[in-house]
């Protein structure tokens, strides 16, 4: 960090966002372990220690003295980047002083006790149990969108995703989501008829643990994440954890299959990758971290749906699988590629195929913002569910809340205004390659012989060193000459489903 | 915690003590994860934010109010156990008002460092090296013996080892381990003469990792290790982490042997069963840690020593090894009992059977007190270490600093003052035992089928249960009707080795 004496108040809150960072590394650390590796008995002391902690972090952000010094840093002589990093200082001040510390505290007590008890309830698909944990994170999270739309002056649901996607709104997203809506399900069917006539040979199990261990761990390796600096384990709900020094991953291992695992761990270490390379010298404070969720999520599906499923990329794939497991006919390029890219539209929205994805997240959007305004509860999930389920992709889902509404983590974590990211980062994925292509006409056939370094570099140089220096929509035209434009996903779809081959 | 609102003082101390323990979880599972998972480049930002933590801890510990409080509350009308944290909690308040918070960031920082150095240094046999980074650990160790001294008026080494073992002094050392030198060389040469003649079957390996694990875990489960609230994993030094209610040990696996896995565990979890066990109802208050390290070590050589290699338990223990690696002659229980009570001068102390081992303890005592009193230099331990391990063991270490000086993780920790604990512990441990028999004279015989739980109830009413409610003296006294007595230990020594059998 490069501090002027002449800017001293600038220099002050650079040290307390430090400190900030600093602490809240081992919250980061012990948030991951509490997923991956904690034993039961351990999560009421786990719980109170965290809560303890996000008190402490929450009084922090929110101390007086922190606007007091903003106002003077304004006025400071400050680098473009130093005055980045006060905007995002200013924003997470904004957004954090709209709630006590009180509910702060209770939060992340009512979640850490919901989550928990969601990793047994959901195997046990024991809806009416999770109601009554899950009452408390509700309640919470309705209180927190009201005090952050009070302070904002957006909705109470544009405020929670405010979080996670700073610039978007609700009425962008719907129009967006109209747009998809237009063409997806004509596509899927299209798509679906075309496979139809596809023979597939479906890869033959078991597929020890180890083994999925030690493959996922190479492909790792060939995307460049770095061991030195992260780690991969195992937890329910795969994820990207740690910090950007420490960066954890997370798979699950099933033995009949091994492409779930394989899959999510090409999509987290998108997300790690960027983490491994936001902008080194800055890390301690907030102009260093990750763009928005949206941003994230469009590295993640950068890996596992523009690099993972590419042709060329799978020629590559095939022969790391014959070596883990045996050579079976599965294996051969052209199937494996068939198989990444089968279309099918199914229950679980982590399993779900690039074309079905977006269906499932217009149904949680349709249903977690009704819900945080109050127009719908809790129970009235599940029906909504069965319907959305029905009409978006024509399946039944009646009863099965283990595979319905108890599938993902975030509502038992409180975090309502996610799953729009999810989308968000498929079509900005979709736009960094259609740019990527304009630039570099032969990128696809450099991904054929096995050279990712110029996609990689071009992440690094427009996605992952720029941080939040930019505000999404800059970020977006500096890299791709244009802010998000959905077209480049419906393109990409069309282009890689239902071209001529 | 029983708060009554007629002690207004003490209740204001036990809030402030209680979140002091909740943030340390953080810090402990943080310092569990360093040594155990880490990748070796998130040491810098993993040190960092410790070091934060350690600061924050240590003005909380130091706040003028708590004095203020102390003082009011000493008049309030508290129950025996209040009055026992109370005491705790001033214990606390005098060592560490002693130190200045930036001396305890700069060992923070400093130890860190010097930890992750020494794991390749040792490796590499490089003293030289090794040199440059324990200096500060040092220079930092010995500022704060002067410190500690001033405000206690106990030499600067007893200061030190104050922390670990409260009470203790080394002139009483001096006269335990005099009395210590003035049998066990000659006992060690008796006992190393009888088994001479002894013909011992050596386990033939590898011994896969998987399988040890499991087998630890096994036998882990046997001793009562409840795996609800805790993990077993792997480090280069092995240790008993977390915290109570998540209680982290880790050994370390060699494929040609499995034995130092094993008993390893055996030792850890005697540490785990203690944490596991220490009052449940006041955890997050200083009375209920454990009474000292001392006690501690007491623990684990209770399980390691007095349990791990007494006839009877080996007997149950033999068929659990051929389940686990197949049948060999070497498993055989009368076999397998000499292989654990085998006596060898050698090099390592964690390798170092019971009788020898308390050589290797005044050794580091001898070195280390001269070291911290400013005596000699950390230049001058390979001299002063070849020549006494040649005194004491008769062994030659010259050049060899992998298995000298740089074997134990607690100097490049800064733990000084700590290795005396292992020998109180030992003899701690026989004089439990001692008492135990006394109480119970069909102990050997329930030992012998099995039945450990007369053992695990004596040890957990006597000494886990009572955390720091008395002093060490008085729980000794409490729990064998007598304070430290080394007769014990040598009782414990000629009965197993010397007796006829």
């Amino acid at each position: 960090m490069n501090l002027s004496s002449s800017a001293p108040a600038y220099q002050a809150l650079a040290q307390s966002y430090g400190r900030m960072y600093r602490l809240s590394h081992l919250q980061s650390m012990a948030g991951w372990d509490q997923a991956a590796l904690m034993p039961p008995k351990a999560n009421e002391a786990r719980a109170a220690a965290m809560s303890e902690m996000a008190a402490l972090l929450h009084r922090l952000r929110t101390e007086p003295e922190l606007a007091a010094q903003m106002a003077r840093a304004d006025g400071e002589p400050l680098s473009e980047f130093e005055r980045a990093n006060l905007r995002e200082m200013r924003r997470d001040w904004q957004s954090v002083t709209a709630l006590p510390e009180s509910l702060v505290q209770r939060q992340t007590m009512a979640r850490a006790r919901c989550e928990h008890a969601w990793r047994s309830l959901r195997p046990a698909n024991d809806w009416n149990g999770f109601l009554e944990v899950f009452a408390d994170v509700l309640d919470l999270a309705r209180e927190e969108a009201r005090l952050l739309a009070d302070r904002s002056g957006l909705s109470p649901y544009d405020a929670l995703m405010d979080r996670f996607e700073p610039g978007m709104t609700s009425v962008q997203l719907e129009g967006i989501f109209a747009e998809v809506r237009s063409w997806l399900p004509g596509l899927i069917r299209q798509v679906v008829e075309r496979q139809r006539a596809d023979t597939v040979i479906w890869p033959v199990g078991p597929f020890s643990v180890e083994r999925q261990r030690a493959l996922c761990e190479r492909v790792m390796r060939l995307l460049g994440f770095d061991f030195d600096g992260g780690r991969l384990d195992v937890s329910t709900h795969p994820f990207c954890g740690g910090v950007p020094e420490d960066v954890r991953l997370t798979t699950r291992f099933r033995e009949d299959d091994f492409l779930p695992a394989l899959t999510g761990t090409i999509h987290e270490t998108g997300h790690g990758r960027y983490e491994q390379n936001l902008p080194r010298d800055w890390l301690d404070q907030p102009v260093a971290q990750a763009r928005s969720m949206g941003l994230h999520e469009s590295q993640s599906l950068s890996f596992e749906m523009q690099i993972g499923a590419h042709p060329g990329f799978v020629r590559r794939l095939a022969p790391l699988l014959a070596e883990a497991f045996g050579d079976q006919p599965a294996f051969e390029p052209g199937n494996l590629a068939k198989l990444l890219t089968r279309v099918k539209p199914g229950l679980i929205r982590v399993d779900a195929d690039e074309v079905t994805y977006p269906a499932h997240v217009i149904l949680r959007f349709e249903i977690e913002r009704p819900l945080i305004e109050g127009l719908i509860e809790a129970r009235d999930i599940p029906a909504l569910w069965d319907q959305k389920m029905s009409e978006l992709l024509g399946v039944d889902t009646r009863g099965n809340f283990r595979d319905g509404p108890l599938q993902d983590v975030h509502w038992p974590e409180g975090l309502f205004g996610y799953f729009p990211c999810y989308s968000l980062g498929a079509m900005y994925a979709a736009q960094w390659f259609a740019a990527m292509r304009r630039e570099m006409p032969d990128l696809d056939a450099r991904i054929g012989e096995g050279d990712l370094s110029a996609v990689f570099a071009w992440l690094n140089d427009r996605i992952w060193s720029q941080g939040s220096r930019w505000s999404t929509d800059d970020l977006s035209r500096r890299a791709s000459s244009e802010r998000l434009n959905p077209m480049h996903f419906r393109r990409h779809l069309e282009s890689r489903y239902l071209a001529a081959t």
